[in-house]
C-alpha cells in the first residue's frame, strides 16, 4: 500500500481528464524523483492559477496590466468579426493556426443537456451585452457585422448553435457557423452517413 | 513448412489489400475446414467475376440483360445530375446512404502522380462523350445541368478535381464538388489546420 | 447496389475470419481489377485444397507421395518427443522458429465447452493409438519418452490439458506442458494477476 | 497565446511521463475550473512529497513514526524471503495482487546502459548490506534463504539480473527469478520467438 500522501496525490491526479489510477501513480513517482526546486515550482505555479485575471470582454484567462487580454487589447485585430467558442482551448486551436484575425468570446460550455442549471452557466447574456455595446467592456471602435459561432458540429454544438441563433436574432447581425463536410484528407468511403449527406448538401462551385 | 498448395494460396491471399501472411494463413485454414461444396462455390464465384459486364454509360460492373446497369437504366433517377466518383466502392457508399438520386460516372482512379501513363487510365475522354451525348450511350432524355465531382479532399482528389475542371470547362456546365469542413460529430480541438481553415473559409449562414 | 455475383462473393469473403462486409468488398474489387489469369489461378488453387492429403500420423495437410507429411517422414527428427498442438497454424509457429526437433500431433481443436458432440471431434483416441504404436502409422523406430502438450494457457487450453493428462495417464509417459510466466520483453507492471502469480509460483534458479 | 502562468504549467505538465502539450493544456484548463480549495490541496500535497521518509530497509517511501515502512515493520511478513524490485510501482503491483508474503528491496532502477554513472544509482551495495545484516537496518529475526529477483524479462531486466547474480554469488544464498513463458490467457500463435522458445525450454510436468 502506498503512503497516505502518495495515495492522496494519486487520487487528486486521477481526477484529471483522461487519467486513471495507474497513470496517476506514474505521475506521482515521476514527481518523487524530482528535486525540491522542481516540486516547489510546480506547486507554486498551480497555486498562482488563483491569481489569473479574466478578460473583461472575451473571458479568456490572462495576466498583466489592465482588464483586457492581449487579443482584445490588440488594436490591429479586425473588430468587425466576433468568433464565439465554447472554451479557451478552442480559441487556442484557432489562434495557433493563424486562420482568423477578429475578436473572440468564450461562451463557457455547450448545451449538453436541457438542465436549466447548466444553461445558466453559459454566458449568453454577457455575449449579448458585448455585441450591443463593446465600448462598455473596453473595446473601442468595434462594430460587429458578423458573429461566427465556432462550435462543434456535434449534438451539443448544434443545440448550442440553435439556442444562440434564437437568442441573438433580434440584434439583426449576420450569424454564421463553420463549414461542415468532408475533412481535408478524409475519404468518402470512410465518411459516416451524416457527414456524406452534409457534403452533398453543401456542395460548392469552385 | 506448409504444403505447396497452402503456400501458394497464402501467397495469393497475401496480395489482397491489407492482408499479411498471418491473416492469409488464417484464411487458408478456414477454407481447409469447409466442405467441398463451399470451396466449389467460392472457386466458381471468383471465376465468374470474368463474366461481369461493364455498364456502357457509367462503367459500373453488372450482370443481366442489356448494356446498362440498374441505376443507369432506371428512368426514375434524376437525369439532370451526374456524379463523378473515383471507384465503384465510392458509388456504393453514396447509394447505400440514399443521399443522391442522379446518375453516376466511375472515373477509374485519381491522379496519384503526374505519370502520363497513369493519366491515360482515367476515363476523361469517356466522361466528356457521355456528358455531351448521353443518348449515344443508351441514356435517353438526359440533359445534365450539374456535374458533381465527388472526389476525396485529399492531395490526389484535389489534383483530379483541378484536372477535370480544366477538361470540362468548355462544356459550359455547372461543376460542383462536395462540401468540406468539420465532419459531423467532429471537434474543433482535434481538427487539423487545413480542415479548420477550410471550415472558417466555408462558413455559412444557417 | 452491387451486382449479384459481387454481392455473393462479398458474402462468401465475409465468412472469412475477421473479415467484415467492407473488407470483403475491398477484396472483391481488388479481384475485379486482376486479369483473367490471376483469377483463374486463385480459383484453381482454392479448388485444389480438396485434393490435399492428411498425414497418416500427425494429421497435417500435405501433398506428394506416400501417407506421411515431410516432418513425419523425416528420419532426422527426434522420434522420442511428441508435441501435441491444437491446430496446424500452431505447428507452423513452432516450426518457423526452429525451436523443436521432435514429431507433432494435431489434436484438431480444444475443449471449448463441455458439449459431448465437440469433444468427439478431438483426436484423443487417435493420439493414444499413435503413442502406443507409432509403427502401425508408418513411423518406424519411434519410442516416445515425452509428450509435450503445447496448448495455450487459456481456459480452453487448460481444460484440454487436464483432459489429455487424464486420458494419457495409463500410458506411463512423461507428460509436460509449456512454461508459463512473464513473456520475454514483458513488464511486471502490466502483467495481469494470474500471470504474475504464475511467475512467482514458477520462479527458477538460474 | 496562453497566458504566461498557463504556458509555464503546460510546460511543467508536459514533462510528466506520457503527457504531450495537448494533454497538458487539458490538465491546466481542468485546474482553472476547480475552486481555490482544490487547487490549494493539490499544491500542498505536491509540496508535501518533500516530507516523505524513505524506509531504512527497503527504500519504499512512507510517512509516520519510525524508520521502517509498514511492510518492513510488519512482524507477520515472512522474513526468510527477500524480493528485489526495480521500482516502487512494481512492489505495489505485487502487493495489490496479494501473491507474496515476504519482504522487499527497491533497487532504484535497472541497468539500462553500461554507463558507469547510472550503475552507481543502483542500490547494490545497500542490498548486500541488508541481506548480510538485516538487524542493523531494523529488521529483527530475519534470515533470508531466498532472494527473488523480480525484474522484467526485458533486455534491461536481464542485464540487471546477471549483474545481481554476480554481485550476490559470494553470499551463498538461493537466488531465483520469476518464471518466464506464455502469459496466462496468451496464445502460442501470437507469441514471439523468444517467448515461445522460453516456453519450450521451461516446459514442466504438471
Amino acid at each position: 500500500m502506498y503512503s497516505k500522501t502518495i495515495q492522496k496525490l494519486i487520487k487528486l491526479f486521477s481526477k484529471f481528464p483522461g487519467v486513471g489510477p495507474k497513470t496517476a501513480a506514474r505521475f506521482v513517482f515521476y514527481l518523487t524523483k524530482q528535486d525540491k526546486e522542481e516540486l516547489k515550482e510546480l506547486s507554486k505555479t498551480i497555486s498562482s492559477l488563483n491569481t489569473l485575471k479574466t478578460c473583461n470582454f472575451c473571458f479568456k484567462l490572462f495576466e498583466g496590466e489592465g482588464n483586457l487580454c492581449p487579443i482584445c487589447s490588440n488594436s490591429l485585430r479586425d473588430r468587425s468579426l466576433l468568433c464565439v467558442v465554447a472554451k479557451e482551448t478552442d480559441l487556442e486551436s484557432i489562434e495557433k493556426n493563424k486562420i482568423y484575425k477578429g475578436l473572440y468570446f468564450i461562451l463557457g460550455g455547450t448545451v449538453s443537456t436541457l438542465k436549466p442549471k447548466e444553461l445558466k452557466t453559459l454566458r449568453i447574456k454577457e455575449l449579448r451585452e458585448r455585441i450591443k455595446n463593446p465600448e462598455k467592456f473596453g473595446i473601442s471602435g468595434a462594430s460587429f457585422n458578423e458573429i461566427i459561432l465556432a462550435l462543434n458540429p456535434t449534438v451539443e454544438g448544434e443545440a448550442t448553435i440553435l439556442l444562440l441563433e434564437r437568442k441573438l436574432k433580434d440584434l439583426g447581425l449576420k450569424i454564421t457557423r463553420l463549414g461542415r463536410g468532408l475533412p481535408i484528407g478524409g475519404e468518402l468511403e470512410y465518411a459516416d452517413k451524416e457527414t456524406l449527406k452534409s457534403a452533398f448538401e453543401r456542395r460548392t462551385q469552385q
